[in-house]
């Protein structure tokens, strides 16, 4: 195992030693030929070891699509040439209530995280989809539509799982209004779920200059969280909301917004919200949670969904050259609405 | 309507000068004798006015039982002599949404609050049970058994049903490990309502010296809460949490104690929780919650589930004239587990 850590390594210094093909192919294993890869915060999060515990070298990368170039002779669900994702979780214990509950996010075993984790086959760590290729058990690869701009698919595997999971575990119907707060990679993705569920979507943001872009995603409405009048006017008016805000922020403003016995839904701060008002939540027995991706199944059905209903990420695509640069573009959030890698750049 | 404030005003002050038989019963009203009247700290902030907004004169108390004395030619459901009690309400909207949902707590058109709200019917402010009668309209009076140690059945009114709502509203159940964060009088209700309800229960306190009473109350293990070894033990472990704690702290090492999917239910902090920490909601998709008090139908469900199962509070009886003390008590946390107030003493 390589526990090498470099003192402030860029991602390309990370990237450049390493073979990418070192898994052979087992019984139940399929081989996939990655042709593009999203890039998520956590990528970058893990690369420059901001949340500690990062084991160098890196290969990030969990937004994965590719076509299956060979499969074990155990593998029934693949064939070679099939098109193919790959998210945030390529192997879990398969037998702890979690996953057996089919939420293998929230494995007790120990889930295996695309990159990152100790692998369990291979030893070592396990290496993300900024590769050529990637070997996973067949029950962790999901199949991906045809008739879908293939690119775009790509976030969908992490930006589109987390916010589609919360959305279906809190029953958000038609008819509903809903509030996706703050407009990123996971906002973005939020706002073109709950509308294709049929919701009345709000798009809730510090940034009226943001409007415009959110209701050509599906917003019906916006609703700029600094204007304390437009907040007043929406107290206590939402079925659910969706935060995707990625940072530590008052969460007070949006339990405001809440009506009795709803949930706002935590995906991106994995941080300390200050001050959570105990009024706020006794006194219409609101609540507030957390959610982590999604399992295997749910993250089949949110693609099959997004199939059905035509949604992929807003993406803009760059070649594996640019990826420090665009490490430094999503941190001073400058893209609309993910990035995407094209693989084929890696040989270039 | 009298609005003048006092300085600081003793609660014997405040109660002195004021005539308690001024509401005339009505077609509707049930007039009730008041026997006993339990001491809840939300009077000791009303009386001292720590919330602001009190209004003075403040009569508190909104743990009342007592015998019915006349009924008006509309009321159906109870004659003179009948047992009854009277909580948190004593008037809603009744045809609000909540109101609908038999959750008059929650009245979005104002509910009337037994104490300290304004008034509907006299004009002013409404009186509480620290007093000789007090006229209700029969929709917000309960019926009580005669079976049960009547004085102690006061503190149900409030401790009762906030410990009881959410432990319903949340589906406690047989077998469930259940922690009860807090040993006051919500907490010694808590133990109670949830052992009767079968759950295996645990008393989550700072004090390990408090261990051997919860046992007696019926928790069947104590957690010392200082104690990380006994906490780390206990990690993602309990189905539920009852959290009492009637101030700001730290709710992060409970947040460690819950199951993946299940809910800590906040009903004492009326506070800022200070940094509550996202990762431990979004990794095992754990939920915080609020509750208040109870509808009037739940809180007859309560005083039915108390009757049969034997459950009643323990008291501390006090005569009215020691109500300050009590109130300083209280504040120290040195009762147990309730002081009710018998209001015969008020003739004396």
């Amino acid at each position: 195992m390589n526990t090498k850590a470099y003192a402030a390594p860029s991602a390309t210094e990370n990237l450049a030693p390493f073979a990418f093909d070192r898994r052979t192919v087992g019984a139940k294993d399929v081989q996939i030929e990655i042709e593009y890869c999203g890039v998520c915060h956590s990528d970058i999060h893990i690369a420059r070891n901001e949340w500690g515990g990062s084991v160098y070298p890196v290969v990030p990368g969990h937004e994965i699509i590719g076509r299956v170039a060979k499969v074990g002779e155990g593998v029934a669900g693949f064939k070679a040439g099939d098109l193919v994702g790959v998210g945030c979780l390529v192997d879990s214990c398969h037998h702890c209530p979690a996953c057996e509950d089919d939420l293998e996010q929230y494995c007790e075993g120990g889930m295996v995280f695309t990159y990152g984790s100790p692998d369990p086959v291979m030893g070592g760590m396990t290496y993300g989809g900024y590769s050529e290729k990637i070997v996973v058990d067949e029950q962790f690869v999901l199949h991906v539509s045809e008739k879908l701009d293939t690119k775009a698919v790509a976030p969908l595997l992490c930006a589109g799982i987390t916010t589609y999971s919360p959305l279906r575990q809190w029953q958000v119907k038609a008819g509903d209004k809903v509030g996706i707060i703050g407009l990123g990679g996971l906002g973005h993705m939020g706002v073109k779920l709950a509308a294709a569920m049929g919701a009345h979507v709000v798009m809730i943001t510090t940034s009226p200059e943001k409007g415009a872009d959110a209701k050509r995603l599906g917003a019906h409405e916006v609703l700029v969280s600094r204007d304390e009048a437009q907040m007043a006017a929406h107290a206590n008016s939402f079925d659910f909301l969706l935060n995707t805000i990625p940072v530590a922020h008052d969460v007070n403003p949006y339990i405001d917004l809440m009506k009795r016995d709803t949930t706002m839904v935590i995906v991106g701060a994995l941080a300390l919200l200050p001050d959570v008002n105990g009024v706020g939540l006794i006194m219409k027995r609101k609540r507030i949670a957390g959610s982590l991706i999604g399992g295997i199944r749910e993250t089949q059905e949110m693609l099959d969904f997004c199939a059905e209903h035509n949604i992929v990420s807003d993406v803009e695509m760059i070649d594996i050259q640019d990826i420090n640069d665009a490490y430094d573009r999503v941190v001073k959030a400058d893209v609309k609405y993910r990035f995407v890698i094209d693989m084929k750049t890696l040989k270039d």
